[in-house]
Formats: structure tokens, sequence, C-alpha cells
């Protein structure tokens, strides 16, 4: 018995030696006398020779044997410098594990572009490329890295209901469910329940989990369901929780320079870790800067894509854009006390892209029941969220951060549904 | 300005110097001249001594502040033996962020115990308990160490859809969502995706996240919304993912008795770590013991909660039961190739509670779609999932854990609801 070696895994100590690997049938290339089968896994391509003389039935069956099919292979490694990686493997044994029909959906050894469309319907086969596998091979390092960042700042991981009674933020941007006799929502965003957890003492938390919108709109920024990076912190305020976010953002990228090298090299990608603190631009000046870019908006509007897409040339990397008209802005929002028509609230934007939104949350029970009413929403429906801010409510703030935005802004996505494995969005329910 | 400090964090180190403290009003006892009050926080709770002839506004302050308003302090740190943790701050600012209204709907002191339903319904008031919070500390440890010990096995984290077209399993426990125009269901479990993510390529994936069970019953050990820990392995049976499974249960309880003494005490848990490999007995053994023990049973059916109780008269800690009857088996359960009436599958159980359920996946598309059609159900709703069978499906194994029930189980919780912040069940939708 051999235990199992990835292909990458494959060096100068396995020559002369026996290995053992599974894979997937990348190509096959027959010269007669001798067939070249590149093998795939997850982690790399390596050659299998397989001479006639040294096997005349492994011959046979590598030349047959149809693309993406998966086998098992025990042989023996020798240096190669023809080969990719420098090695080759003269199998011994040859077992076609599961043999895959032809012709194939869809070309794995990216010869044949697709659109997008037909890569996502056929999406099985299109992670198998080495490029899209590094996408969610860097995803992963990306939420490691967001939770490991925010346990070491302390903050303690919760998870919060997804079925719900009430709108998180009023609005009709909601997929309605049959909970059994009721009518119950998906939850668009952990907002409440996370405020709600401030008001338990947990002071500071954080969620990584799917929230649900019923937006009409099919752009290449919003998906139905996407994973959402949420923290809330008591007895601090935006500028704390913004200094939070800044040194998150940087951590991820630095973890993902460090440890993800073959990863962003697979993906063809090189990155740039974004300097802290972030610029920063007030509403105000922003609005003067798309004004003299020569776009039209008023004061107390909020920003159109065009609009951030001239914004975004005033900037390198990652900046906030502060201080928003207490209007635009959800009710929770914690307006100035000096200029209450201003909230202390921010965007992140990378780019043109808004990454994530935040603010300081209004803790005093009965500005925050005015700011419900002024909304025109009825403060009777988030009875179970205005009853935690009457018996102890701290003070507090948070942001939530796209956790598929921020990915496509790493990598440079040009749409998002390149960063979710199966996305979700207002025509596609499948795979 | 000082930098805030967490009352747990008071020390030797602090005598004679002053302090920052943010927290709630725990309890106040007033004895005319000095007014005590018990200071809590995330981590633990100060005594506060606020002499008059120190500053008598600071003592009025303190006498009126109702219990559990919200309060920000400054003051100098004094040893004081008879004080909780042997050190009390005398407050120089004592200023009250926000009152609570009262009287109070629970008691955060637990002098009056409540029902669960009391308690979940003020449950912002019942978390702020030490006992309530240390499970949800655990419970943080539990997930993190999870996610550390597959991450280090080479397990790579995913997002599947929470939103699907199809059930999981056939049947009928399935919440319906309006999907703008069509009909969509909450999914069951990722089954389906992480097996599909094993066609591509992935090899070894975990998730953790929300699962959705449209189940009438309402029992101690069932929620409607659940969180499961999911892997998925290729290249391995289901020998292979059990020796995974026990190892990260050995894990979890040896990182929270390291890691988590405090949160234990506060719990009033003790744990002993499980020894593996677990025990196993296969389902006939299991039957006749069943039986043995005067229940009545036939061969084919599945465990009843009395039946289980009998069994798990016979074993210490965990165990599994293996070797199902594969009739009673999920579709895709692999049958055994000399016995097909038995399937490759095992379940884990701690004492009577069934932690985790698991096999071999049938990997071959034409046993596959047999054994769809066999169950009743129609192998065109499946499509999505079989076609990924077809162009080279690795062999794999793999199981779902329920997050909530390993928490119940190490914490040795009576009710499940007791493991979830904001449980969903048959009759609760809030908070």
């Amino acid at each position: 018995m051999y235990e199992r070696k990835y292909t990458s895994d494959i060096g100068a100590d396995d020559v002369g030696k026996k290995v053992l690997l599974y894979g997937w049938v990348h190509e096959v290339r027959d010269l007669g006398g001798v067939v070249f089968v590149l093998l795939r896994d997850r982690e790399g391509i390596i050659q299998l020779t397989c001479p006639k003389k040294r096997n005349p039935e492994i011959t046979k069956r590598a030349r047959k044997v149809r693309r993406e099919s998966v086998v098992r292979v025990v042989g023996e490694v020798k240096e190669e410098p023809k080969a990719p990686g420098g090695y080759e493997v003269l199998p011994d044994e040859f077992e076609v594990l599961n043999e895959a029909d032809a012709p194939l959906p869809l070309d794995v050894a990216e010869k044949v572009p697709a659109e997008l469309d037909t890569r996502l319907d056929a999406r099985f086969l299109d992670l198998r490329k080495p490029r899209i596998q590094a996408i969610f091979r860097i995803r992963h390092q990306m939420l490691q890295s967001v939770r490991d960042f925010l346990t070491s700042e302390g903050f303690i991981e919760v998870n919060t209901p997804k079925i719900v009674s009430t709108a998180t933020e009023g609005g009709t941007e909601l997929f309605p469910i049959s909970y059994f006799e009721r009518e119950a929502f998906l939850n668009q965003s952990p907002q409440l329940y996370k405020q709600v957890l401030m008001g338990a003492g947990f002071e500071k938390v954080f969620e990584i989990g799917p929230i649900f919108r019923a937006e009409e709109h099919n752009t290449v920024r919003h998906l139905n369901e996407a994973i959402s990076i949420d923290i809330e912190q008591s007895f601090t305020d935006h500028e704390g929780v913004m200094k939070v976010l800044e040194r998150l953002i940087n951590r991820v990228y630095t973890d993902v320079v460090e440890k993800c090298e073959k990863y962003l090299n697979w993906a063809g990608v090189k990155l740039e870790i974004p300097e802290i603190p972030f610029q920063r631009v007030t509403y105000d000046e922003a609005v003067e800067i798309i004004k003299k870019r020569g776009e039209e908006i008023s004061w107390g509007e909020d920003f159109s894509t065009p609009a951030l897409k001239l914004l975004a040339e005033e900037f390198d990397s990652h900046y906030y854009i502060v201080d928003w008209p207490t209007e635009i802005k959800p009710f929770y929002a914690m307006p100035y006390e000096n200029e209450p028509e201003i909230s202390k609230t921010f965007d992140l934007m990378a780019g043109s892209l808004e990454l994530a939104s935040g603010a300081q949350r209004i803790h005093l029970p009965d500005l925050l029941e005015k700011m419900i009413s002024q909304k025109g929403l009825n403060p009777e429906s988030f009875e179970f969220y205005l009853s935690a801010f009457r018996y102890g409510m701290p003070p507090h703030a948070g942001w939530g951060l796209g956790a598929d935005r921020l990915l496509m802004s790493i990598l440079k996505l040009k749409n998002i549904r390149e960063a979710v494995i199966f996305p979700r969005d207002r025509t596609r329910l499948t795979p």
C-alpha cells in the first residue's frame, strides 16, 4: 500500500520510487509506441509516460481512456526535463475509476473559451480549470484570515437566524417563505440581531453567513444570495470600527500574498497590499468632485454607478466615503448631535465598487423609535428589537462587508458570479 | 484618555492606578455612607466602591442607578480581599450611558429561575447571565477548532447556495420560497452540492452553514433552522471519513478543555475528552442489543428514541452505528458490493443523541440513477446533480455533523435551544 501523493508534491526525493496518484485525465497524446497522459489533481498536473514495451496493457488503456475520466495510478518517478514540472511517472498500475462521457459539455483545458452562462451551467467542469480552482482556494484563505483576525481582536463568532418575521430595514426586497401556517422572510442582513447581541453583552461579535435580497436588478455586482461578513462592537463609534475594517482588509491581502502565491499565479493576478489608513472623503466633498467632473447630482442623492466611476478616478485603491446624509441611510444610523441631517456613517470603496457599509448605531431607544417612524416604518413590527434597547443597550457601531465583493475586488474579477461557486441571481436557480 | 480594560484583566499591576471600565450594573448595595455597585462586563464582575466622602455626587448617582443600566467608570484600583476577585475600584467618573427601564422582564442575577420560553422571549437579557454567555464563548471555540482542524487536514471551505430548486433527498420536509415568479426551496443540507464539488475536483471540502428542515415535530433535539458542519472527501470511503470525524471530535474537546477553562467554570461543566478510536456496533448487533433489553424492533426499522436510550446504556461516551440497511438510508449511500441490502453508512452517537451521519457515496452514475428511481424519486429533477457524475466523478465519502447538537452534547444541555442564540422551531419565529 502506498500513501496517496498530490502531483505537486512529487520531487527529487521520489525519483526511482513508486508513488500512488489519483486524478483526472487532462490530456492524452498518442505517439504509437508511447502514450503520454497528463494527470491533473487539485494541486497540479504531471505527465504519465506509458511506453508499450514497459506494459502493453497499460499503454492500451491509456490510449483509450477518455479525457476527464478519473484514474488511479501507481508508477515510478523519473526526472524528465521536458515534462511539465520536471518529472514523469511510469505507471505499473493504471485503473480507470470512472470513465467520462464524451463529448464534454465544456473544455477543461480552456482551449475553447466559453460564455459565463455556459460555464455556470456546467460548473462542475468549469471549476476543474486551475484558473477557476485558484479563485476558491484564495476564497478559503480570505475567510480564514477574516476569522483569525477578528478572533485575535476579541470578536466572538455568532450564528443568527436566517428565517425572520420582520424585514431588517423595511422595504420590499424580501423573499417570503411559507413557515408552516405562517408567513416569514429570508433575512436581508444580520443587522438587527447583531445589535440585539450588543444589548446581550457580547460586546464584540462577528458573523459570516448568507444574506438574501430580492432585488429585481441583475448586474455584475449584485447577487440575490450572498455571503456577508458582519461585525458589531460596543463602547466604540464609527471611527473605531473603520479602523478594524481597514486593518482587516490589510491582513487579508497580506495573508493572500504570503500564503497563496501558487493560486495567484494560477489566477494570473498580482496583488498590491493596500496601505492603511485608507483615504477619506466626506459625502459633501464627493458630491463636489462628481459635479466638477461633469455628472449632475444634488445633495441628498445616493451616488449612481457613473458618479462612483468618476469619484474612483480621484483615488487609488481603497477609500472611505464618510458622513452621509441621514435621510439616505438606514434608520439605525446615528446622526451627529450638532448636525442631525448628517450621520456617523461610512462606505468602504474599492475603486467604484462598494465593499462595506457601516455606522455608529443609535443606542437610545427614544431616538431609535422616532427614526423608525420617520422612515415610515411601524415601530410595533420592530418590538423584539426595540425591547433590547430599553434595558441597558451600550453605545455601539459596526459594519457589513460583502465577502463575494471582497474576493471580486482582490482578484479583479469582472463579474461577482466568478467569486461564487453556485451563484443565485434573478434568473439562475441551478445548479 | 485611558484604554478600556475588561474587569477580568484588573490585577496587581493596576493597584494605585486609574482604569477605564465599561459595563452593566449587576447589583447595587446601599450602606448609606458607601454604595457598592457590582459592575459586570463580558469577562467578569468587579466591585465599585463609592464612599460619600470621596465624591458625594458619584455616590448619589450610584445609589440611584437602576440595575442593568450601562455605565462608564474611571476609577482607582485597590486591593480588597473581601471583594469578588480581590480588587475594588473607587470611581472618580461614573457616567450612565443608557439607563435601564424597571422592572426587568427577567432576572439577570439568576435569583429567580425562569422557564426557557420566558428566557427566549427576553433573550437579550438571558444572554447576559455568565452561565449563558459561557455557552456561546465555548461555541465560538468549537467552531474555530472545527475549521482549524479541517483546514490543517487540507479541506477547503466552501459556501453552497441555500436557495435551491430541488429537494436534497426528496421528501416533503421543505420550506417553499417565492423566488420572484418561481417556486424555490430552502436547502435541507449541502449534500448534493458538496458531492458536485467532488466532481469539480475540489477533493476535500467543508462547509459550516445553516440548513432548514420543515419537520413538524417539536422535540428537545430538533430545530427547523440549524447549523450543519459538512465535509466531503474524494478517493476515500466511509472508513476514511469516520477517522476524520473522530479526530475532529477529539480535537474540539481538547481545545475546549485547554482554552475555555473560565467559561467551562461559568457553565458549571467538567469535560472528559472522549478517547479515539470510538467503539463501533453494526446495525445488526444494535438490533440484537435493543431486543435483548426488551424493546420490540424488526430488522430494517430505524431506531426509536426509547431504543436508542437502551442502546446507549451499552456504551460510554461516543460510538458509531455502522452498516445500516440500504433501504432506510438516502439514495446516495453506497451499498456493499457483495451484500447490497447493507450500505457503507454510519451514524455517530453521543449517548442516545445522533451527532452525525455519513457514508461512502455512490459515484457511478448508472447505479445512482437506479437508486433515485428505487426511492420513488424522479431522476429528471436531479439532472444538475446527475450530470456531474457522467464526466469523471471520483469515489467519495462524507458526513454531516450538527453543530448545535455537538455543543449540546459537549455542555450536556438538556434542550438544543440552549445551544442556539435565537432558536427557530415549530412555534418560535422571534426574536
